[in-house]
């Protein structure tokens, strides 16, 4: 019997670094299920993802980190060890557009997502209703130019005292304050509904529209301080033509913001996302 | 016998326009083969595309012609009608990059466009040998500073004197003057490299490198005075990865920008686009 | 003031078709919003859908009815009449997967299918709880090989006494009877999860598996007798690779399958769909 | 300085691979610049493609190939070491319809294909000429029933006087013999105007046409003595609906042929694809 890990690594890239990270994994009896890899010839940093099964009479998790550290500060290693086998703690925020919440919550109660929603927030009260049929707990936790500090506040207290793994902003129109991003960077995802860096900012459906684009698109990526700037996950088109109106649009973009949304979500649940400066590598 | 026409129409939206237009073909013994229209909500213009068959003991073209002025004149109409069976004409003026001029001579050989090519352009020799190749006049016209306005001035003869329908920029690095842009709206397309009105400019697919962009794209566009801002007809993306050098993003955008611009070019020759203000309405 | 109708014709092809319908909506104050044709050279049948608003003084809805059938019955047409602003009434069918279900009550709920879901019917009990969240009846209805007429005979009485529409079934692990079919033609849509008519019948996921296909697609398709075998109305592909074991291949097809199976559903209730023979025209 | 190589293993999977692998070529001072694995769970067979560099003043290729072949035995590996430097050399077949063969010509002119044509055979005399305008020795095979494993023998001379690398069957409508198919196995592309498994045998647009498809497709597959059922390399699809009759479906499809058949391709001379018995791996 054997148990899944995954392994995620960044670090300066040199000869040996697979050749040692695997002949490691092979003397602890480690069986490699799948691996990914990518040497940045720009940056040049390497990027590994190793998901592999201990078997359960090998060294045990906390052994294997012990064991590994070693290895790691040698090559000056970013790295983490994940247990494969766990849940995903998300929290969502919204506002009044719940496609993307309606969407996540699907996929994670039926196992499409391999996460949980302990909680979910909210700056209007639209969606206490489903948060209940759901029996999530729903924080009200409504915003004004005094209280957005101590609003931010509740929202970390609620990401420490839940353990969440990943704050996904699912059409949250509020702009964190960048304390708040920095504190939880790389850890928050956010929906925008253009094909960035077109349309960046406020109604990009209408600035889609003004523009006569034949097509849309909706962008993923992880939370800064700089509005709409953060490195990207992934990305969705859909067509149109002249006979959408903004309202169309907007209709057509739903579907385009939730494919998007949760592909990211996904991937990043699955530690497949590595941060390289303000872009990103994903292991698809 | 009947011979295929089109007709175009844009005009103030009001009550009765299609009525009276197909009124006034059944009169006249034309049987309609293929109609499309669009009342747009937001400029009140209407926009009507016709494809229909005229008898060969009918009134004949020029006549025809006459009879509908009349109807134009009352509902305040610009039209134009065309012979379905003619084929176009194609100026293609290229630089460097080889592939959307080499993606339309192939089309036009084997009839996928309905177009001839009299002469190619190009500010550089790379491709004389190739026009050669497939008899069409190649007409080697270098720029700089001082000659702009001699060379535009050619070109112009060209299109002139080859009774050219449309000019196609197949990756043409220059651009074109204020007059020149003028002269010929409406019958300049452009392919622009990028997912418009993202990375406009020089060098798109180093800007969507930089950027980490998950898709790539090409717009093909009427040229306008303001670069990069014309009328847009057709838009392609291609999904790419953290693992595409600048290098890869040109290599996957080739046939991005063949196919946004082989449909674009389709479309104008077949008289499916019709100019909205700054959009297009393109009837598929 | 003005009220919205959609006309949607069938009939045998000639000449004066839409001139004599666009000048009796014409005589009648009657605006065209928009309008689509398609003339099939094959089977020589005309279609025609025009979406028009009725000035609220016009001559109301049974007059319009009563003048037009004097104009089909000249053309052997056959014709519908729809008010524009009601809402489509739907049954959904489900047995136990409930992605579709899910993606179709959603979009009723914020308005991106113009419809309610009077009734949902399961020969399984797993939705019932998500059914009676929603407000929505859920009707139990097991089936066996004794009861499948009586079953039916169940559904037939929901679907008269609730008026409904369409008939959705949303990955209905039953074949429906050929009366059945016959009863309710062009009424019930189902959604087939492969690219028809590639692997038809059971596991489509592990047949595509098995051919190692590198696209998957889903197909929503009206129900006839032959299984798999009706007017297909849409269909979806996503890109999968060698990685993909069956159960990926699954979540991977759940998107493609909502997607194609909302659209198909959008386009019927907006009367955009025409049977042709065993094939549809859809006016998107 | 050093030269690039790729090293492509397929083995009865089981722990240690990489390890003992990338061990080897750390030990040799080769540096792994990319490298891309897959374990089938199916078959239990696992896939290994290594593209690295080997400095100037290594071991160089035969001696790395001896030493490789001590490791290989141990794991079972069927292997081959590439130079990634060298060109392929690709002999393409075609008979009436030349879009693939004009693609494939300008991707390998361009360099977009890293490859040479040798020679083009065709079993007519189409396209002789554009062979002739490119330099490309072109062999007129006509064939019949009486001469058709005498052309089989010649094209296979051909294959072997040229040392060609990969023939390319661009829509070449003539069925190779049994023979011929295994003496050249994974060596013989096809591209076939189907979203195979649809659409088997002759005439699939017309099929397509038929069935009132809303998406047609095209499949690159290897050839095998089963006719369309060789294993699929790459797929691709373009939208389509009820106005395009099948030359219009033709013509769609020509884009669809060229992309899937181009990409097919470089994934072949770029080692990307390992044949997994019915099926294959594609690393991307």
């Amino acid at each position: 019997m054997a148990s899944p890990y995954i392994l995620t690594i960044s670090c300066p890239d040199r000869i040996g670094i697979v050749a040692t990270v695997s002949t490691f994994l092979a003397v602890q009896r480690c069986n490699i299920l799948d691996s990914a890899q990518f040497g940045d010839r720009e940056s040049k940093r390497f990027f590994l993802r190793i998901h592999f099964e201990m078997p359960d009479d090998g060294p045990g998790r906390p052994e294997l980190e012990r064991l590994f550290a070693g290895v790691a500060a040698t090559f000056d290693m970013e790295w983490q060890l994940i247990d494969a086998g766990s849940t995903a703690r998300i929290l969502v925020l919204v506002s009044r557009f719940g496609h993307c919440l309606n969407d996540i919550m699907f996929r994670c109660e039926t196992g499409a997502l391999n996460a949980t929603i302990p909680a979910i927030v909210s700056n209007h009260q639209d969606f206490q209703r489903i948060a209940e049929m759901h029996d999530i707990p729903f924080h009200y936790l409504p915003i004004s130019k005094e209280n957005k500090a101590e609003q931010e506040g509740r929202i970390a207290r609620i990401i420490e005292e839940q353990s969440i793994d990943l704050v996904v902003l699912a059409r949250y129109m509020q702009i964190l304050s960048p304390e708040f991003c920095a504190r939880f960077k790389g850890r928050v995802i956010n929906i925008h509904h253009s094909f960035l860096p077109s349309f960046k900012g406020a109604s990009p459906y209408h600035q889609a529209f003004a523009r006569g684009v034949k097509l849309i698109g909706a962008t993923a990526h992880y939370v800064t301080e700089n509005l709409d700037e953060g490195p990207i996950i992934e990305q969705e088109v859909a067509r149109v033509d002249h006979s959408h109106m903004p309202d169309d649009l907007v209709a057509v973009g739903r579907d385009v913001e939730c494919l998007a949304l949760a592909r990211a979500v996904r991937f990043h649940i699955e530690h497949r996302v590595l941060l390289n400066g303000s872009k990103t590598v994903v292991f698809r």
